[in-house]
Parts: structure tokens; C-alpha cells; sequence
């Protein structure tokens, strides 16, 4: 098992920031190599989402509070699912497509690995790109 | 985008702890100028959460596990999202308020990143304090 | 309150691994004392989950992305509470038992906190094996 120190970066997206797209969008201006997710406050006004076991994205427009964002991710490939809450405290939940806007703001803290990268190579067992672990140099 | 190191800390709440109101005044006794929360998993007997897009708060008694609770914090203010789920699973989520009150525990581990200020300043756009994150000196 | 440095450490579960049991498999097999859980990012195919405030188990098989994880463990015990969302994106948390089996994958990254330890103990007023943090030398 691989470990690594931690370098956090803080960072805000603003009203009508496509979420994933803005973070591989930043990952790629920084060439991070083995990014996780640690902390996202924030809400959409709509959202994209691949359902549990489903091939395709259900979009719904709406208000929804970011109660939960999970996730690895590099400069190649983000890998996200995140939790929503409506306007009555209802949630819903599943993989990020593209698609989910940013309503307020969505304040983001995250952990760059630097002793590591993360790739994703097609698993036949899953049909997925899975992601791999390496040292960084090596 | 301003990165910074992490300092762990871990900490315990106990049963009839203000979950907003205690991590405040951990965060004033502290000083904290920059805090991201990493993971808490404990339970509340009441919420008081404001719902996406909704001005007041919504409070409810019952058991509650915390599946979820992102945000950001330092001395000054919090910014907090949780997820529920009650006795049956079903979950709720929304934006903290004060009124979220423990009922077994709520064990913590928070990320304060000694390099970064966290302040909250007025937006004109979305009507809320929105975060700034600025270097601790400078 | 006690703080450390942290040392994260990335893997990822395969299908059919229990994510209770693998975790703690793990934390014994590197001695871990002291181990929050910063993102998971995967699936299940069945979840066991005790739901606020109930005795006993709840399972039930299905798709379920998993939207959240948060917990502290270490080579002795682990507390972990689950969010999942299923074909429908509708969402069930609860405290994690065994009987949570992954689907297609679960990406971890935790932080282990090298200068401390956490114990559980009995604790009567709640009933439960409550967390105590501890440095790890003293």
C-alpha cells in the first residue's frame, strides 16, 4: 500500500461553474497527479447524474445544497459521486457527469499526493476505467 | 490557488454539544484561521437545517446518524452541510444552523491549513458572505 | 485537543470485499493507531447498515453508489457511517456493519495521524464504545 504527504489547496468556483469540468480543468493547469477530495460546501442549480448501475445521466434543474462530495482525481480522469439536498431537505445521489452547475459558490478543499499518481485503465471484471495507484516516480 | 500544509486535529463531542456552536468556539479558543473539516461520525437527537434555496431554518427531533458533514470554519464563521439519516435510513441534508444537538457523539477530525486565512465578505450576487481564502501573512 | 502531521495513504477495494472488514484487515495489517477516512469513492452490491437509533441490522442488496464515508479506526475498532444512493439516486445511510460488499470498486484515501491513538471504551452513558484520543507515546 502506498502513502504520500499531504499538500491542500483551497480554492472556490463561482456561479455557473460546470463542477467536474472545473476541476479537471484545474487539475490539467496544475498538472496534479493523485488529487482526493477532503471537503466541498456548497450548491447547484442543477444537476447530472449517473444513477447507481445505470449507462446513462438523469439532469434536474432546481435548487440543492452539497452535502457530501467524494472523490480521486489527476490532470487525465475525475472520478466524483456527490450527495445533493433539495428544497426540502430531500437528497439524492450519484457519479458526477457533467452537467452539475454551481448556484452560490462550492468552497473546495483538496489533498494533493505528491509521492503518488493515479491513472485509470479499463478492468474487463467492471467494464470501468479503474484507477490505478503508483509511486510517482517509477 | 493558495495551497498550505495540514495539521491534524481530532476531538470528541458529547451528547447535548451545538454541533455549529461548539466547533465555533473550538475554532475562537483556538484561533483557527483556516479549517477544513476531513470527517465527523457521531449522531444528533434534533437538527435545525436551512434547506436549498430556503431563507429559514427547519427543525425536527428524533435520532439521526451524521453520514456527512462538510465545510469549511475558522475563528470567525463556519460554513457547514450535513446529511442525516434517520431511523428508518431515509436521509436528509441542508445548510447548518445552530440547533444541531449531539445525542451519542460526534467524533471529528479537522484539517487546519496553517499557510491560509479563511474570511467571509458580503457578495453582491449571491446575497451571501462568500468565502475569501488569502494567505495567513500577507 | 491533540493534533498531528498526516500521512495519507490510497488504496481501493475490489469486488466482493467486505468494506468493514477489509478496512480493519488493513488497519491490523500496518498497525494503524490513529486513522480518519478522507474520501471513498465506489459501489456496493448489498449494504448492512444499523439505522439511527435500532439495535440490529438492516441489509439489503441492490446497485448503490457509495456518496459518502466518514469514520476514525484503527487496527482495534472501526466506526464508519455510509451514504448510498441507488438506481433511482434516492439515498440510505447508517452506521456501517459487516455485510457491506463492493460492487465494482471502492478508491480510498485515509489519513493516518502518526502522534496519535484512538481507543474505544465503554461508555455508560451512551451505552456504546466511545472514542478516546490519546497521544501515541505517553
Amino acid at each position: 500500500m502506498l502513502s504520500s504527504a499531504v499538500v491542500a489547496f483551497a480554492f472556490r468556483l463561482s456561479p455557473g461553474a460546470d463542477l467536474k469540468r472545473e476541476l479537471l480543468a484545474v487539475a490539467r493547469s496544475r498538472d496534479w497527479r493523485a488529487v482526493a477530495v477532503l471537503t466541498c460546501v456548497g450548491s447547484l442549480s442543477a444537476y447530472c447524474l449517473r444513477f447507481a448501475g445505470k449507462g446513462e445521466g438523469v439532469t434536474r434543474a432546481g435548487s440543492f445544497e452539497i452535502v457530501s462530495l467524494v472523490g480521486t482525481l489527476s490532470a487525465s480522469a475525475a472520478h466524483l459521486h456527490v450527495g445533493l439536498a433539495d428544497e426540502n431537505g430531500s437528497m439524492v445521489g450519484g457519479h458526477v457527469l457533467d452537467g452539475c452547475v454551481v448556484r452560490t459558490t462550492a468552497e473546495l478543499v483538496v489533498a494533493e499526493l505528491p509521492a503518488l499518481r493515479f491513472d485509470r485503465e479499463l478492468e474487463a471484471a467492471t467494464g470501468y476505467a479503474e484507477l490505478t495507484i503508483r509511486p510517482r516516480e517509477g
